[in-house]
C-alpha cells in the first residue's frame, strides 16, 4: 500500500485552512501535533452521547464511559508493545509523567551523593524534575554531551555511569535537533548495572515503532497531543518491578484501597498512580488517536518522515547562508536553524507571513542550545501529513527572509 | 427574567437521550456534568481551526490559541472574585489542585507535630494528600465530626485550632449530603490566628456565587468538569501572599525561567506552578463553560437548585422506608439515602433500568461513611438543569425498588 499523504492531509481539517492569507503549512510538530477528524468526532460523541465519570458509577452512562476510557490501556499498551496494560499509567502528558517519576520512585529512593546521568540534548521535563532532587536532596546531575553533529555516543552515556548512578534519563531524540539516540544499547548496560532508566519518548513515539520491551528501558513517557490526540493526553509505560519500588503521586480518589482518619491504604497498580477524576475524554480521543495511527502503521509513518528528512536536509543544505543544527545519521525531520543578522524570532514572523508554522526560542532545551553556542533558533519539525512541497514552500519563505534581512 | 430551564436543557444535547429505553434522568452531577453544545462546539473550533500549544510559538495560530487560553484566566478570576487574576492556577481538578497545595506549600513548610484540621466530610481528594504528609513526615490530622444532621460547627472547627495547627482544610459543601459549610467564618477565625485556609469549592462553586475574597481563604479549586465544563480541566485561587510561600510543584517548560547544568530558576506565579504543555483545549472549553453559567447567572442557579432541593427534600421524607443522610439546613441538592434490604448497589441498579443515573458507593467519603455507619449510599446529585419532573422520577423508581426489594 503506498502512502498517500493528500489522503491523510483530508483527515486533518485544520490542514485546509489559510493563514495570512497563505495556505498554512503547519510545522510545528514537535510543539504539537494538529487533530484528524476521527478524535475530533469521538471527543463529540462522548460529550454528545456518552459522557459520564468513570469507575465509580454503576449505571449505564458510567459503565460507557468506564468501558472506553479504560479500552484505551490495552491500546496504549499495543503502541509501546508493553508487557500487560497495568504497567500503563495514564498522565496529562509527558512533564507530569516524569514528575510521577521523580516524586514517586526517585523522591524516596535516592539520597544526597546519588548520581543521575542525563544527555545534554534532554528537554526541560527530563531536566527539572531531576534538578528538584539537586536542590532539595543533594542527588548530583552527570551530564553527557552530543557530538558536533548532534548525535550521542552511547557508550559516553554507559561510561557516565558510575557507582552511586541510580537512574539514566535520555530522550529517545531530540526535540531541538532531530537526533536519534540508541537507547536500547544504553539500557541494556544500565540494567546489567542495575540503574535505572527513563526513555523521554515524547518525540520519538511520535515518528516511528517503538518497543519498550526490546529497549529494555523501565520509565517511557509519551505524549497524547503530539501524537495526533488530545491536549491533555499522555501515558508512561512503567515496568512492573519499578512500579512496586513506587509510592503513590498525587493523593485523592481511585488511587486509594481504603482511608479511614488515621490511616489509608492503597489501590492496586495502575490505578494506584492516577489520583482523581481523570480526563476521560482526552484519555479516549487518544486512544482514536492511536487507532488512527495504527491504520495507517507507524512503519509507514516512518517511511514518509524519511522521505522528507532527506529532502529537507538536502533543500537545506543548499541554503549556504542557513546554519542547521543537527546533521547526524538517520536523524527524525526536525530541523532548527539560525541566520547570521537575523533573530529566530524575526525570521519565525516572517515565516508566519507565509502560512510557515515554526517555532522560534529555546526549545524548552536551554542546556543544549548553551551547548549549540546559540540562545535561540527555529524549528522546522514534521509530521506524517507533511509533504515535500512543504518543504519548498518553507525553503522558499527561508529565501525571502534571505532578501530581507541578508 | 425566569429560569427557563427547559431552554436550558436543550442546550445539553446528551440530556435529550434515552438510557434503557428511558429518557436519561442524570442525577449524577456530584461526580461530573454535563457539558453544553457551546462547549462542545468550542471545542471543535479549536481542534478544527485554531489548534496549536501555547506560549511558546508566535506563529498566528499559536498566538491564537495562547490569546483563548490565556484569556480564561480573567474569566476564572471574575468567577471567584479573586482580586487578580496571576492569583488562579490552571489544574486538571481539584485533586491536582490540593496536591499542588501539599507539595509545594505544605510539605516544605510542615515540620512533625505540626496539625492540619480536616471535616469529617472531607472528599479523598482533601484527605489523601495531607495524609501523605501524616506518613511522611508526622504531621498530625486533626478531625471535627459533623452533627447528626450533617452540619459543620464552624466553631467547632476554630475550636480545634491549636497552637501547632498550620492549616484548616474544609470543604465548602459536602459532596455526600451536600452540607454546606461557614467557611468565612472558619477562614477569617483562622486568619486571625495566622492559619492558612484551604477551601475545597469543588462542588458549591457549582451551585452558586463564589467569593474567595470575601470567604478570606488562602486556597479555593474548582473542577471544571463539574462546572459543565470539559474533562481534565479545573483551576485553583491562591492568594499571592501564599503563593510567595511556595515552591514549584512539577518541573518542567513554562514554570522555568531559566535551566542550565548547575542552575534552575523559576517563572513568575502563575506560570511557575504550571509546568508543560497545558491542558489548552479543556480550558478553552472551561472558560466558555464559565461565560455559559455566567449568561444564566450563578444566582439564578442557586435559586432553581434550592426549589429542587425544597422539591426533594419534601419528596424523599415521604419515603419512611428511605434513609436519606444529611438534613442541615440550607444544603445544596445533593441527597445520599440507604434502604434497609437493599444494598446502595442494587438499588442503582434498578434506577439505572429507568434512566435514573444516580452514584452508589462511598463517594470517595469514607471517614464520613464510617462517622454515618454506613458503608455506601445512593447519591442523586442535581445540577442547573434538572426539573422537579426528575424528582418524580426518582421518587417512582424508588417505590419500584421498595416494591422491589421490600
Amino acid at each position: 500500500m503506498t502512502y498517500d499523504v493528500d489522503a491523510i492531509r483530508r483527515d486533518f481539517p485544520i490542514l485546509s485552512r489559510e493563514v495570512n492569507g497563505k495556505p498554512l503549512t503547519y510545522l510545528d510538530n514537535g510543539a504539537s501535533a494538529q487533530k484528524p477528524q476521527v478524535v475530533i468526532d469521538a471527543i463529540t460523541q462522548v460529550y454528545s452521547q456518552e459522557y459520564s465519570n468513570v469507575h465509580r458509577g454503576l449505571h449505564f452512562l458510567s459503565n460507557l464511559a468506564t468501558e472506553k476510557y479504560e479500552g484505551v490501556r490495552e491500546k496504549v499498551r499495543r503502541f509501546m508493545r508493553a508487557g500487560h496494560e497495568d504497567e500503563i499509567i495514564f498522565t496529562s502528558g509527558t512533564t507530569e509523567a516524569i514528575n510521577l517519576v521523580a516524586y514517586s520512585w526517585a523522591m524516596p529512593r535516592l539520597q544526597a551523593g546519588d548520581e543521575i546521568v542525563l544527555s545534554v540534548m534532554e528537554h526541560h521535563a527530563n531536566i527539572v524534575p531531576w534538578h528538584f532532587l539537586r536542590e532539595r536532596m543533594g542527588v548530583v546531575l552527570k551530564w553527557v554531551d552530543c557530538a558536533p553533529d548532534g548525535s550521542l555516543d552511547p557508550q559516553a552515556v554507559i561510561d557516565a555511569i558510575g557507582p552511586k548512578t541510580k537512574l539514566v534519563a535520555i530522550t529517545h531524540m531530540s526535540n531541538v535537533t532531530g537526533t536519534k539516540v540508541d537507547v536500547k544499547t544504553i539500557c541494556h548496560a544500565a540494567r546489567a548495572r542495575g540503574v535505572a532508566t527513563l526513555v523521554d519518548g515524547s518525540q520519538a513515539a511520535v515518528h516511528g515503532p517503538i518497543d519498550v520491551v526490546d529497549i529494555g528501558c523501565d520509565f517511557y513517557p509519551i505524549t497524547g497531543h503530539k501524537l495526533y490526540g488530545p491536549s491533555g493526553s499522555g501515558a508512561i509505560y512503567i515496568r512492573a518491578e519499578r512500579q512496586a519500588e513506587m509510592r503513590p503521586f498525587m493523593g485523592g480518589g481511585d488511587m486509594i484501597d481504603h482511608v479511614s482518619k488515621d490511616v489509608v491504604t492503597y489501590n492496586k497498580p495502575p490505578m494506584k498512580f492516577e489520583a482523581g477524576t481523570p480526563g476521560i475524554v482526552q484519555t479516549i480521543g487518544f486512544g482514536v488517536a492511536l487507532d488512527y495511527l495504527e491504520s495507517i502503521g507507524m512503519d509507514a509513518i516512518a517511511a514518509h518522515e524519511a522521505d522528507i528528512a532527506a529532502y529537507a536536509s538536502a533543500r537545506l543544505q543548499g541554503l549556504n547562508w542557513l546554519s542547521v543544527q543537527g546533521t547526524s545519521p538517520g536523524k527524525g525531520a526536525i530541523f532548527s536553524f539560525t541566520m547570521e543578522g537575523a533573530h529566530a524570532h524575526d525570521l519565525s514572523t516572517v515565516l508566519d507571513k507565509r502560512g510557515v508554522a515554526v517555532r522560534a526560542g529555546s526549545h524548552c532545551a536551554m542546556p543544549l542550545m548553551e551547548h549549540l553556542g546559540v540562545t535561540a533558533t527555529c524549528r522546522a519539525s514534521f509530521g506524517m501529513y507533511n509533504t515535500r512541497a512543504e518543504v519548498d514552500t518553507l525553503v522558499d519563505a527561508l529565501e525571502l527572509c534571505r532578501d530581507f534581512f541578508g
